[in-house]
């Protein structure tokens, strides 16, 4: 009796996961996406590819102040109702939960992060080292709070969502987590030096998603954390270095972003937890 | 005229360092070690072993709070002329600073340095994650300003006193910054996941280091700078941890000591920048 009671109450939930999760899928059509870190440079230009490169996909795009964001309130005109604007600074975790929250209550689940944002220097606040002797506490903590600690911190509260996988119509078979990190991040490959606070935060940035893509392992989540090297690409955080970039090297935002795009969309289980640049070819730690 | 007075003065700067440094050398046979984090565990066994191995060489142990580290005060009343206490908290810049005036004043350099501070866990502060959903960010930054920043500022300090090398009665061609970092803080190596903020922390260290060994070997400074991994070995910090560890597989404060010290005395210039093993064997970052 008992027995038979539970296993009705299993039936219903089963069927109520499955009746709402067709019917999300049917209203949401190619998948939800998160950018996050999305008012300017790569992260904007991936919600600028997500939404044009098909007729599907809402994409939720979030930045520290959306008010402030021309370029993403531009997009939004032609694509509301497939935009989503969310105000979210890594550094404040409350701005985080309110993001999930809203993501909760307006769609249910995600089938990408894009985790963006990261900074290297400031004007006036932070500069990258040239030597030891200029390493100071104050760079390496906030570069590590944003780089580092911020990523984290939104995957901690968007993992919920994305166990839902893959999605209707983006063709894989786990929802991906992609995080903006950088060959200069690699301590194997790091001959030249320098630039100590920005290496740190990616290193640490590296080792904390490994760290996680072995929980989703384990816990037969059907979710791929990886970690992406953009090239070196014509933005704001690569302008003040630009000089020392040889010619042909410096890459579009357009070339990079339809790189990562490619990779992502290729995203295999078995990927989870690995480091890629952006031609496809992995990264040592 | 010119040329000759310049020429002189060159050949003046050049007899002052040698005859001062065949005094010092003479005075301070044996060289002169510095272990920072010495008030217990693993620092502690690095400065009683320096002391009794030979009947020369000073050493400088530091520690947070000099007047309760009772272990150091007994061998400072064995040892009274070649062991110095001094204060130093990784976490409070200018107690780096201060110990580095008083370096500079009683010895003129340092043939050794031993970071050996580091915190896993502090009872009702800091528990190493088993999970994302636990992983904190005041966790995250704590863990991070010991063992990360900490150690880096303290080689930013004492680094014009290492460009001395090796040192009379050390039979070492290098001076050695010996950084106790963790396996667990290898990325290519976390198979288990878990414990966040200590790999990450940990992996920043290796990342850091790494770093200032490229600025080392550019500058051809006499300088190589290590990172060890000890073992699991019985002390505070892996008492809470030490049920899942195999039989046989804690190793004494003693053993690893003696297998850390024997990398160290046999550390060549080509080693500057490599992670070893308490066994000798490298560890993949
Ligand atoms: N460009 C390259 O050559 C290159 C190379 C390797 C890796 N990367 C990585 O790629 C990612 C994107 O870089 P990018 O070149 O596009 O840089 P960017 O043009 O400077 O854009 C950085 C983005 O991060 C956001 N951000 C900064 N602090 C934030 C915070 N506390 N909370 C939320 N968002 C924050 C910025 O928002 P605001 O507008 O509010 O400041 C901006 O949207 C970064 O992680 C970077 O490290 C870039
Ligand atoms: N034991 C192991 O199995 C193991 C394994 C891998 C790596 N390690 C690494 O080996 C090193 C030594 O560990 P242990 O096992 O000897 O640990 P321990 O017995 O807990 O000793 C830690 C030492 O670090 C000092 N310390 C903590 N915070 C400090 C600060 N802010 N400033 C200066 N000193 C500070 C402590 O001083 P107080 O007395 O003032 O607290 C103590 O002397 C650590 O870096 C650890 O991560 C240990």
């Amino acid at each position: 009796m008992v027995k038979a009671a539970l296993f009705s109450h299993y039936i219903m939930r089963t069927m109520v996961k499955r009746v709402f999760f067709s019917t999300s899928a049917t209203k949401l059509e190619g998948g939800v996406s998160m950018v996050q870190g999305a008012s300017r440079g790569i992260g904007l230009e991936f919600v600028r590819q997500l939404l044009h490169r098909k007729e599907t996909g809402h994409v939720v795009a979030t930045c520290r102040d959306p008010d402030s964001a021309t370029d993403l309130q531009k997009l939004k005109k032609d694509f509301d109702s497939r935009l989503n604007i969310l105000p979210l600074d890594v550094t404040n975790e409350s701005t985080i939960e309110e993001a999930a929250t809203t993501i909760r209550d307006t769609y249910g689940y995600l089938n990408l992060l894009i985790n963006a944002s990261g900074i290297l220097s400031i004007p006036n606040l932070l500069q990258p080292e040239t030597t030891l002797s200029k390493v100071e506490k104050s760079s390496l903590l906030l570069t590590y709070e944003v780089n580092a600690i911020g990523p984290i911190l939104v995957v901690k509260h968007m993992w919920p969502f994305l166990k839902v996988g893959g999605g209707t119509g983006t063709e894989r078979e786990v929802a991906v987590v992609a995080n903006l990190s950088a060959r200069v991040g690699s301590i194997r490959d790091n001959g030249l030096g320098g630039w100590h606070s920005y290496r740190a935060s990616k290193t640490a940035l590296n080792q904390l998603m490994k760290t996680i893509s072995v929980e989703f392992a384990r816990k037969k989540d059907p979710i791929s954390c990886i970690l992406l090297h953009p090239g070196t690409v014509d933005t704001d955080l690569s302008k003040p270095f630009q000089r020392n970039v040889p010619p042909g090297k410096l890459f579009t935002r357009e070339f990079s972003v339809q790189k990562l795009l490619n990779i992502i969309d290729n995203t295999k289980k078995i990927d989870n937890g690995k480091f890629f640049a952006w031609d496809s070819t992995e990264i040592p730690w």
